[in-house]
């Protein structure tokens, strides 16, 4: 792909200064970039690069100050990290792939599939599922009996979506991912085995939704497991049966949420951090990585660290006694001498 | 799916209160039920929707007192959580797939399949795989050389088993988990690199195991990673090359186990949990969620929590005290004043 | 697969004491050897083994001091573990799988594959794929546009490789594992919903690396997620986008790494740890189990412990004082209030 400066400048309504000729070729970090690229500047710990750089186009903004060295072509917006956005999407479409459905796929008769639907090679899509316009089926995909797939959705190669599930409008999901596996439910025999409680229950994800590349969402044992618009799961974590997640949420990779809990919207939960089930966490909670919630979080918009969790400021608190606790310990042993010399 | 109060009430050996003409169509959550809808009362803190609910039937106990308000039909029966397991087995049979063998599946001539085995399409089954009766296949699964699978299995799509493995009768493995890949053993050069071993072991899955959705479960090095009849594994979990894990143990989604660890039966290891290798781990021990194993733990039937863990009763009194570990620590520097101007 | 000692002493320039004829089936452990096993005693903890069991050989060093009881056919070499791995390299190739292009594999017509290539059932390589000589692509891959793989790799059953990654020679990449989905990348949009930032980068894994099964490497969102040379990677570990791995480094199962961290080479992680984005980690760290990095860590083959991680010695002293601390807070109260009646 190859574009002029002038034609990203009228893409962003940004400002030429240099040659509107100059050719770019792709987008890349300022520290590694070379003649054809294009780099922004969004930050002035950056800025000392400016000068130096064999970029081609600089992106910055309208206060930029551009002093001294090479100058290569800048492109100044109003806006420079949402214009860094725009001109990413227009590179990115480029790896895109959307082929029609392959004549490799298997597809039950009874399935529909609206207008400009692609299905790769080897993907297999079930009796009665529902498939909405311009969703792109990647290779290898499985989407079983009677699940209903909104429009605008990409579901990449090795998704699994197990009967009866729901995808919302715009949701992307990355290889490998699971919606719909049984969740963890079995009852105790009484002499040491365990029989499985049936999971008849689905999973509901909401619009542009994003989940993570090997990420695991279990069905409901009965109901919905359910993930509001917008919540966006990194990979590799578990949400567990019946857990339902509010707008907006980010919660970054590893993370696992255990059965029935209910987290609100808004909430950005660090990677490998853990929450218990049957607990609710208030809208806008903030939990650190590696962090383990073991109780509800009742009070919205507040940090929480530690395993157990408790508040973040108070955590950190204690971490820095911790971290000299022989220290303080020694004292205490010190005192105790001191004293019984006093009472002595 | 529908079904008549009475029908449901001669499944379970219940008795109706109410009309046994009246349908069913799914079991639900009584928080959310609709007309239609069977749902249960097993603790009393749910006992007040039995009067606002809109479910049409109501599974309770013989002891359950039906006071006021609406009447739903009732089914009374001795044991309501047992009973509802026979429910959701009921009302499960329908999202089951079991269509006999794709003709898109890629099956070695040399493969024996026993009766009423089904395979999905895109499923891959090498030379000398051997598979029990009514095991069902889904499709994209891949059955590695010379593997044996016992009969009433179900394999969900994207599972895949490296050559040699042995899946005891009636175990489930879902989607995109992994049987048999090679332990992480690689053996030091001198000069910083490192050269593989390789791993020429198997897996062996006892009866009635398991294993959750993108799980792995590594091959022996040498002889075989065991896991004995009824283990249960949720999503994600790590089990490492040569590990043992004894029966009817219970691990929770994310935990991690590593090489060699010998683990009893009648565990139950709480979520992204992890234990270092080549230790042994006593019947019945508990283990927190996020817990960290460092050692063996020998005593039978004892709760462990912290990182690395100690006695759960004991890590739950440190953790007290580290919650207010500034103020300890503010006290002992008072006590120090106090003393030196004692003393001075 | 059946040798003889004879066979097994000339592969390891060893020398025989016993019978060079002795029947030899496969490698075993020592603990559970049968007839035609061969073990290798290479630490004294197991020398007891030597006269008990029934090992047919046994792979022992010159100083192996043989005594007393049954007496298997010894084979003498200078370096046993280093052996032990020659052995499990012969052994290891009957559960190879290599058998040319299948049919059901779908391959566009610009994609070139060198000599000896295989590719298994089910798989997809997209426009423009290049693959090295003698390179295995096992069946139900996924292997996207423009991606360059070079000769000897190794792609398990249910790998995706999205657009443009590159993977060196020699590479393994287990089961279900996924390089190259889109980091995650979101921009505020003021409203509390998030924007997708596009993610044009790729992920470049040099020679001789191994990746585990379902472990995911995120794609760059410009430039490239590297993996250097002979970087091992165990299970179920996520890498970031933009994040950079030295030579040679080891990290366990269940470990990530957040976005643009850069690691050294020579580093060991031990599992289920985790590190903060955009930090540097020094060659030669090593990383305790379950630690939590949140800072730089910037002198080189230190050990570091806990999360947030500090020094290692630091942090097993403070976690002796922890498991004490409940004592230690008894301690000062008493204090206290031996102080007061002091002074009182």
């Amino acid at each position: 792909m190859q574009v002029t400066a002038q034609q990203i400048a009228d893409l962003l309504k940004g400002k030429i200064e240099g040659n509107p000729q100059t050719i770019i070729r792709r987008p890349a970090r300022i520290e590694e970039a070379q003649e054809g690229d294009i780099c922004f500047i969004a930050h002035p710990k950056y800025e000392h690069y400016a000068h130096t750089t064999n970029a081609s186009v600089l992106l910055v903004s309208h206060e930029f100050q551009a002093n001294g060295g090479k100058r290569p072509t800048l492109i100044r917006v109003a806006d420079v990290r949402g214009s860094v956005v725009m001109l990413l999407e227009k590179f990115g479409h480029q790896i895109q792939q959307n082929e029609g459905v392959d004549q490799q796929a298997s597809i039950h008769k009874s399935a529909t599939l609206a207008a400009n639907v692609s299905v790769g090679a080897f993907s297999f899509i079930a009796e009665g599922v529902e498939i909405g316009e311009n969703t792109t089926v990647y290779p290898q995909v499985f989407i079983g009996k009677g699940v209903k797939i909104g429009k605008d959705v990409k579901l990449y190669p090795g998704v699994r979506i197990y009967a009866n599930c729901v995808i919302g409008d715009g949701t992307i999901i990355h290889s490998n991912a699971v919606i719909g596996s049984d969740g963890f439910g079995f009852a105790p025999t009484g002499n040491g085995t365990f029989r499985k409680v049936p999971q008849i229950g689905n999973v509901i994800l909401g619009k542009e939704v994003e989940v993570g590349a090997n990420t695991v969402i279990d069905r409901a044992t009965m109901g919905s497991t359910v993930l509001e618009d917008g919540v966006k799961l990194d990979n590799l974590i578990q949400i567990a049966h019946n857990v339902e997640i509010g707008e907006n949420t980010v919660i970054a990779a590893q993370a696992g949420i255990a059965g029935s809990t209910k987290m609100g919207k808004n909430c950005m939960i660090g990677g490998q951090a853990g929450f218990v089930g049957h607990i609710t966490v208030a809208d806008g909670s903030k939990v650190q990585a590696q962090s383990g919630v073991a109780r509800s979080l009742k009070k919205p918009n507040v940090a929480w660290h530690g395993s157990p969790a408790f508040n973040y400021a108070d955590f950190m608190r204690s971490q820095v006694v911790f971290k000299n606790l022989p220290d303080l310990a020694k004292k205490v042993h010190e005192l105790e001498k001191q004293l019984k010399e006093l009472k002595g």
